[in-house]
């Protein structure tokens, strides 16, 4: 077994504490990665907080690093090499899904990067709030030159949850876009529209993002608070995408599609409520859509790389990580917070 | 004002009974049409059930007849020709949904052909269960040659409520499509999708529809109500079209529906409860649809009379009505009643 350190929950609720951590040997097809940057995403927050305690938690699913050792049998990488890991890291890759490269909605469920269970010796997964990670080689990708790799660590998780539905979706020059919530998700979802060419309205609950709206790209604000602007806003959007990360009625949301236009919700998953009729007028349609499969994954770091697209972040180094969490809990980040994993290290080391 | 006869409901659960009405002096864009032919819709049964008895309720809202008298304004039609209609009779004609043809969206709300309040005069629309209806001439379509006229009347309502979301979910050759339910619309949804040239698949909870859904040009039937029927077609349909009448569980559909594929519920609109997980995993979208556009309608009746589609009717004298909706209620028809209003006759004539 292989020794790291890295940033562990003990039970629900309770701070993440510094620990040691295992990592397995790597396996013939096995990358491990240093990992210099993790992103911190809402799922973490709810993983910590629900956490029942029972195995080690260890959050972290969108990062990037470098490979310090490879497997017998990897070829497409090398020591050396910049990686990007999201929050995937095996599936069956046998069903009908994974044959058309949409791991993520395997059939026998995809391994999560933590809190999963490896298909090989029944682990659990440890996340990547620590200084290694080693990774199925199929699960890591090259992080193309150009890309800040700090930077682009959250495209592994939101930027990916927000680009399958916006290709899905066809968006592309002239496509009506609002983005609703102006989080870690929903900045991101506004730079990857503007730079397919559509034409992107934030949809927020605060006047005040106008500016970070134009800075971002975009080309329009709507406050959702207020009624006027709303309904003026009726009938108006191809694509909606709901990145709202708490639970909230979408009719206020339904009503700005198209017709024949589709909102995707992906910022809070649960139970979701409708009316038929909301749907029915205008023959919309509700989706959702949730991380990604490995073409578009590849896809969505080459498009960054040419477009330079990334996230806004805050980088914070890796001992503030609960800072980060609590931060996070209270909306108080503009728009991703990422950990610098270079403090782990070994005492006197 | 015209007087005509009908059968009218005086409070709910009211058998209809036998009663002279009255219909509006021609407007100059009115048609004055002798009504031959009526379907019996399950808006019906819920119009009749959930009467509060303040207004007079005649139900019918998918006819064809004849033109026997026109306004001084109406040109696209002249006495003597044969016109269908259906669940719409007037729309604002100004919003966004009316501009691109899609009166069934009328921001205003559409008029409907019975329970509506009309545009001009207020009043209450009283339905087609009656010998004569007057319409505003551009809510009338020709009926084409070669189509049965009482076959025809259920395309009116059920056939564009099913035919609108197979257009606009691009349905055509080798599209994977399901229909779920086949009562009124689900029969038709066969015949439509099978004569677009999709492979069409019945789900029904009665294997004894095997016969049924080869004479309508389907391809296959699974048995809802066998686990291993709905496990093996997991993701195999671009297309469901959910006609089940009664409040359900949209959920087991859902999980036949292909990766970026749609299911939309037609059959039954109330509150729709889903999972965002039976969303996102395979990208998939719910909709929903009822009625049609004026262009659509029209279309509709073209494509039926070239591809010789038309309901399975069951043909009853009009007296019969209250025997109809006791056996819509029970689903007892295949698939469609449809009246026949020649029995409206004044005493002596």
């Amino acid at each position: 077994m292989r020794t790291t350190l890295g940033w562990q929950a003990d039970h629900a609720g309770a701070a993440l504490r510094r620990t040691s951590l295992r990592r397995r040997d790597l396996r013939a097809d096995d990358l491990a990665v240093r990992v210099d940057y993790c992103g911190v995403c809402h799922t973490d927050l709810h993983a910590v907080r629900a956490h029942p305690g029972e195995a080690p938690l260890v959050p972290g699913h969108e990062f990037t690093g470098v490979v310090t050792d490879i497997g017998q049998e990897v070829t497409r990488f090398a020591v050396g090499d910049q990686v990007a890991v999201g929050n995937i890291v095996d599936s069956c890759g046998g069903c009908a899904m994974c044959e058309v490269g949409q791991e993520n909605f395997c059939h026998e469920f995809p391994t999560l990067t933590y809190g999963g269970t490896d298909r090989r010796d029944g682990t659990t997964t440890l996340g990547a709030f620590s200084r290694e990670y080693v990774v199925r080689d199929v699960f890591a990708y090259p992080l193309p030159a150009g890309l800040d790799p700090a930077a682009a660590a959250p495209l592994l998780c939101a930027g990916i949850t927000v680009w399958e539905p916006l290709r899905a979706l066809g968006v592309g020059p002239g496509t009506r876009v609002a983005v609703a919530g102006l989080g870690g998700l929903g900045h991101l979802a506004v730079k990857l529209a503007v730079a397919l060419g559509a034409d992107t309205t934030v949809i927020s609950r605060s006047a005040d993002k106008a500016d970070d709206v134009r800075r971002l790209g975009g080309h329009d604000l709507i406050v959702s608070t207020d009624e006027r602007q709303m309904t003026a806003a009726r009938d108006r959007f191809d694509v909606v995408i709901d990145t709202i990360a708490v639970p909230h009625d979408v009719s206020p949301y339904l009503k700005l599609v198209a017709l024949d236009g589709t909102l995707s919700q992906v910022g809070h998953l649960g139970t979701v409520t409708v009316q038929a009729t909301d749907l029915l007028i205008g023959r919309k349609k509700l989706s959702s859509a949730g991380s990604g499969g490995r073409p578009a994954t590849a896809a969505l770091l080459e498009f960054c790389a040419q477009h330079d697209v990334a996230a806004d972040i805050e980088l914070l180094p890796s001992a503030r990580v609960n800072e980060a969490l609590d931060r996070l809990a209270r909306n108080d980040v503009r728009y991703r917070f990422v950990l610098d994993m270079s403090d782990l290290q070994w005492e006197g080391s």
